[in-house]
């Protein structure tokens, strides 16, 4: 299997956490993502989309969309809850991440980290976004150790890979201590810490 | 169970239709979005996130996410695939709806219906985005008469939601054909045509 990605972004790393901690043998394939690598003619003809991350198979089937991915990775193993229901929130938690928390705090960190804009000139808007996502995270997390039921799942590590760079783009997990704690415990748990 | 949602939504016609296909018995809540519905006391205590639609079972359980409801209630039907692999590139299909597609056309169609924006007034690089799914869509349509497989499934039902009224802001289906003969072909496969 083929990873094509590049470790600058959370989605990417998504698919090296759980390919790593399910220890399946695999080729990483840099794609340097700002300088647009991921939509050269030979990267469209394998994911149409232009995005990273995606999978190549030895068979040469692709696959994409960083939580389908982990999701098929990570199929029948101890990520991913039997119970049908505990399955169900688990996708619940990565729509959930792909549709309020990625497009807030992952945009913000794009903005200052790789396109340079000062902290405070961010949008309100996504500030607000990011925030509350973090807020709805840290509220959750007053009773929980894990997202899903009692051990790791993949909504997790989904959640985990912005949520660990949230200060760079001026995010405070200080402010959030359940968050905070629970950041190391999902990369303890990973053996990515 | 109980439905919460608005029939204006593309998210929650999802769960509808599905639930319809499926025979299944609910009743629907009907909540007014624009009003701010989905976020009163009361509905954020069942769903924190504060969107719809989402799912009461009998027992009290609650899920949210179109597309988690969809596919927690489809489970085991010909809406999902059994090969795997097809059920992956379902998910994959639905991930990319949530991110690249509904975040470009449901935003635009809201702005446009249901806040008064001039569609000449939409933010480009919104259209662009919207313009750029669209054509994602109608080349993969190419060569096939469904997303995944030979036969109807969730991704279809994901991407049917807002596709069916990109028109409303502005997006053209005139321009892509291969889009435009699938809409009925879904609709009509659900009987919701």
């Amino acid at each position: 299997m083929k990873i094509y990605g590049e470790e600058i972004s959370g989605n990417c790393l998504k698919v090296k956490y759980v390919a790593d901690y399910l220890g399946l043998s695999y080729e990483w394939i840099d794609v340097d993502i700002v300088a647009g690598g991921s939509r050269t003619p030979e990267m469209l003809s394998k994911n149409p989309a232009g995005q990273v991350p995606f999978v190549e198979f030895d068979d040469g089937r692709i696959l994409s969309q960083s939580n389908t991915i982990i999701q098929f990775l990570a199929e029948e193993s101890d990520l991913i809850p039997e119970d049908p229901f505990l399955r169900a929130k688990m996708m619940e938690w990565m729509f959930w991440e792909q549709y309020s928390h990625e497009t807030a705090i992952a945009v913000a960190r794009f903005r200052v980290i790789y396109q340079g804009q000062a902290v405070e000139d961010l949008d309100p808007q996504l500030v607000a976004k990011g925030n509350a996502a973090l807020d709805l995270m840290e509220k959750h997390l007053i009773n929980q150790e894990w997202f899903v039921g009692e051990r790791l799942s993949l909504a997790d590590v989904a959640l985990v890979a912005y949520t660990q760079f949230a200060e760079q783009p001026g995010f405070s997990l200080e402010a959030r201590p359940n968050v905070r704690a629970w950041v190391p415990r999902v990369k303890a748990a990973l053996n990515c810490a």
